[in-house]
């Protein structure tokens, strides 16, 4: 059993090989170019390893669940390209290159975004017997809410809708539930939905597991946004407090929210623990890792 | 059984109101309302009422093909609506109304289509049997090949490559085969993947009827674009003169536009001849329909 970096190294070169086979070079008048440029060489990859790790968790289809990896990839992806468009956050920067519409223009990047989101259910239903059709469908429900009104875009339109304006905690961990809790909790889902029979229980646990995760991300995302610079983070710093974005950090200050992440973490842990499931050690390490990163 | 035009309001009335129950009103931060504004209440609904006329060519599954119809609907709409952007086509008109980012905002647009995408491959992913699952994987299949790299999105980005370029008529036809084929075939692929055990023959004979009828309709509504005014067509007349799009009218002329138009009829029409189906009469009435229309 190899040790979780050289684990996370392993995966992270077979999600980056798949992406590479997946994402296409061919598509007409540049669009794949752009395609892949958001997509490969680039991110931390913790959508992919999360489904990977649930999968090990539950004994998975490795076919569906390297799919449903990069499908999560790719949802995650294309937000970005989206995002950092100027009439969204208007940024730069991002994974240490220009964003895809400095590159490309904001048309291809737009483009190039719809694209990718229409990809990720592509590579989720294969022809023929590769993956069962289920399996198939449930890994399209599952990304599907994640990625729609009642997840990451709705999330994201309370982001916008929240600029310069005070939020409660608990409206702050609404939004961060979806905005990005909802394709990481669905990362996991997802992972757990290429078992075959897995136990009800299981499946809730790892639920928990998701969310819980999925919010210390974000919470850590916010610390990292203070304490990072620019060149650690891939992207531009400071950006959140520039905009006049709640924040964790702002909200509750730098030392609650380290202890939020810690206690997160600790449920994250629990939810494991009570899975009733063998293989989770990667999951726990996961749950490490997105609490511990400096970017 | 009914006649078309009265079979044709009926199908409308029907994908009006599921369309109404599905996209949802309560999306956070009036998410819902820019998503509904951009889907309900207007469009021909072409691509729903091919879905459901093939469905009734083979006897299909009755909810599978309502979804399905619906979920064409929401590829179809979303297109529109990152089409009109400021960064694509830069339109304000669109079914007689001002276009959603005109009345949202750019970034509420952007999201409201990202999420209509989401919407769509949720719906035909519904929990439960109300739909079996190997219907459910097929038609996510379909769809998102139609709307993606290969698909719609890849003929958008060949047609904003080719503003102010002459192209050939293969090329044209090339674009036109991805921007606006490529989901009018999905949508009569779907119809026909609502049906069971289905020959493989008729489902040929289905898919060339459905690349007749997809191109016969791009061909009319270049010739709609010269010949009908704003107020007809509920868009921009004259638009893609104005922006120097090469279309068929500019590269073969009125006349032979509308030659072009009928051949594609009684290729369409030919298709049904060939299937082997017996209740093709809905799919006849819609290609002449295609071809007839004035907006």
């Amino acid at each position: 059993m190899p040790d979780f970096a050289t684990w996370t190294a392993e995966q992270r070169a077979r999600v980056e090989r798949a992406l590479s086979d997946w994402v296409p070079v061919d598509a007409p008048a540049g669009l794949g170019e752009a395609m892949r440029y958001a997509v490969l060489d680039g991110g931390k990859r913790v959508r992919p390893l999360l489904v990977l790790a649930a999968a090990e968790a539950v004994q998975g289809h490795a076919e569906a669940a390297l799919r449903a990896a990069c499908a999560s990839e790719l949802i995650h992806a294309y937000s970005l390209v989206h995002d950092d468009m100027p009439c969204m956050d208007d940024d730069v920067l991002r994974r240490g290159k220009p964003t895809a519409h400095v590159q490309f223009g904001e048309a291809q990047a737009l483009l190039a975004g719809d694209a990718l989101q229409a990809l990720a259910f592509e590579l989720l239903t294969p022809d023929g017997d590769a993956v069962p059709p289920a399996m198939q469908a449930e890994l399209c429900r599952l990304l599907a809410r994640a990625a729609g009104a009642q997840g990451m875009a709705g999330g994201q339109a309370i982001d916008l809708a929240s600029v310069g304006k005070p939020l409660t905690e608990p409206q702050l961990r609404a939004m961060h539930k979806l905005k990005t809790g909802a394709l990481l909790q669905a990362s996991v889902d997802m992972g757990a939905a290429c078992g075959v029979g897995v136990p009800l229980a299981a499946r809730g646990a790892l639920r928990d597991y998701g969310a819980a995760v999925g919010l210390a991300f974000q919470v850590v995302d916010d610390i990292l946004d203070v304490t990072a610079d620019s060149a650690e983070l891939g992207k531009t710093a400071g950006k959140d407090a520039a905009a006049d974005k709640p924040t964790y950090v702002s909200l509750l200050g730098l030392q609650a929210s380290r202890a939020l992440a810690d206690d997160l973490r600790a449920q994250a842990h629990a939810a494991l623990d009570a899975s009733g499931l063998h293989h989770t050690g990667r999951l726990r390490a996961l749950a490490d890792r997105v609490v511990e990163r400096s970017n």
